[in-house]
């Protein structure tokens, strides 16, 4: 059995704060597979968290478990949990880092982690990523069934995720997430635009309005915009996405994270 | 089998993009052996991966497939490519990312990669490194022969590589790459030094000028310079290197990428 | 068998050094289990990566290989090293990269590698991380006694770790590290404050300044701190810590390495 555990968290890269959590999980599992999604989360920025898990999870094999320490409250009384799919394992704090998980799984059962023999010996209060979370990830990679790990609970944490509003031609929405690129991603998504339009239209006449600017049209492709023109596009994760070709849209436009952002369509 | 794929890219490791890529090639390969030459290529930057496949390409075994995406032209006409040489593979588009590989292999075989079956169902047009490029290489891991993912192509895309220019003691040449230290690459080589002194003759004496400065000969280590000396030395990969000992000479003498570099030695 | 070789380098991410590294390691041995500690190390800090290295090290299985180099002397005299101690080894240059461990190990052997058939051929004088202590790290991890690399030497060298300063009442220590969150890591230890008072006595009275600023008493966890809120706590690697709450401390209060910090207790 060759399990693989991802990592997300904000410990950066430049402490030996995940190389430590990958120790643990080595010395419990030596035949684990461990694959980094990120440690490069803003410091505790549980939304961003949120958000490069559900770009990724899906992409791996059924049965990875997902392990996710973006944790302000360790050592508090936030519960440390596992989360079970249809498909995946999530492994992390009940801060609601899993959101976006609860919205997608068909099937979903939320363990609270309390066998603490599968702890690090007296862990500490103030690094559960190494003490409990990387332990439980790696038995449960061995096999230890998650059941084994706690009761279900009912009660975990959801963020509130804003979605956008639809009206007779608009959605309105906001800035979810903006990328390495300066690609300014949305929380209006493919699905929300195709319900506004009859079915086989094109939804090639939109209008996006954000930030003061008006974009006409969606794009295919990143290199049909015209240099330095604010071009829209859906996504490799099928969400709107405002961007510029070869530049930067965050800088060039001014933008942040939930900057409010229109899509409308002509009448019909 | 457990054959190596390594990941060149301008993904950085903030966004998930890296990520979705390793969880694609792990779900048809779960024996693959992932290694990251860098995601930190700069936005765009298609010479600058070039360059860091180049300095590190020919370290990895042998049946090594190195997976590179600098990829502006995504979802346009760009074709995905194959590249074979005596001991390696490559995959990525026909933009002139392998133009260096093209100049060093001494076998070269190189495809275009039509055949779909081989990509995830219904690739999207902004993100071949996840939807295309990801899942052939992985294939190519497993052992699918090269020509089954397309016909051979002659025609694919070279960056134009600029040679120094040798006189009958001097060579003028540019600075190609500035590392993480602040030390200045040009695209002098030890081999084209040589060839301006007799077989035999110590090149010690020569004399390096860039940015206004004079360099007097080339350090055979780092800690032989004096501090705060600007130095010359061959570097681990046989290149002309202008460095300050334990400073970064790219923030001391102002320089970048391209500008001019003369060597020149004393006339016999 | 499959040995973990762990990496802690100067190096960064962004040029192929590191990657270089590790198909050196792939070519001798496929087997090898490769994980980052970090290449984030500041340009030729060696403390930073001694303190790495001390704080992630015993996380990991026995036998694993620490690999360690930052290593401004390289092509110098300065020794190439393979450390033996109760549980790991550990290869780097002679330079105080492994001061931490030499004061941590129960049993401590030190072989100065000399064999240099394990060395790549025709090592050069700028990149011994690739040239020599990849293989070295390499061949060892596939069973190649350390004694076959080079005789054991005594004078290894060891940087002055300096320790902190203790009265009846107060213990004068400085800042060690700063981590990615702003947290301000001190060289006192729970042991040095437990040693100031009785057996089984609390030392949550404690008073820490630093910085010009008060500090009182000892947080738990760091939710515990009212937001804005100086505070001092026992990190995950035994440390006094001085953090605040989600928030930078390192930029609130202008510190940085060196810092002077005094805890006292008051007299019983």
């Amino acid at each position: 059995m060759s399990a693989i555990i991802t990592l997300t968290t904000d410990f950066g890269t430049k402490d030996s704060f995940a190389a430590s959590m990958k120790g643990v999980i080595f010395k419990i599992n030596a035949q684990a597979q461990i694959v980094d999604i990120t440690h490069e989360i803003g410091p505790q920025d549980i939304w961003e968290a949120a958000f490069a898990l559900k770009t990724s999870y899906v992409h791996f094999p059924k049965g990875t478990i997902h392990l996710a320490v973006v944790d302000p409250g360790v050592g508090s009384g936030r519960r440390p949990l596992i989360v079970v799919t249809e498909s995946y394992y999530f492994v992390g704090p009940d801060n609601g880092i899993f959101s976006l998980i609860y919205q997608e799984a068909e099937r979903l059962r939320v363990h609270h982690i309390t066998a603490s023999h599968y702890f690090l010996p007296n862990p500490g209060p103030t690094f559960h990523g190494r003490d409990i979370f990387a332990p439980a990830a790696s038995w449960l990679s061995k096999g230890i069934p998650s059941g084994n790990f706690g009761d279900v609970v009912e009660d975990y944490v959801k963020l509130n995720v804003p979605m956008p509003k639809k009206t007779a031609n608009a959605i309105d929405g906001h800035v979810i997430h903006i990328d390495r690129f300066g690609n300014v991603i949305t929380n209006i998504s493919y699905k929300d635009i195709q319900s506004l339009v009859p079915e086989g239209t094109e939804i090639g006449p939109a209008a996006i309005s954000l930030a003061g600017k008006e974009i006409k049209g969606l794009k295919k492709f990143y290199a049909e915009a015209a240099p330095g023109e604010p071009s829209a596009i859906i996504n490799s994760s099928g969400f709107l996405e405002v961007f510029l070709f070869k530049q930067n849209a965050r800088t060039t436009l001014s933008l942040k994270r939930g900057e409010p952002v229109r899509l409308s369509l002509p009448l019909a």
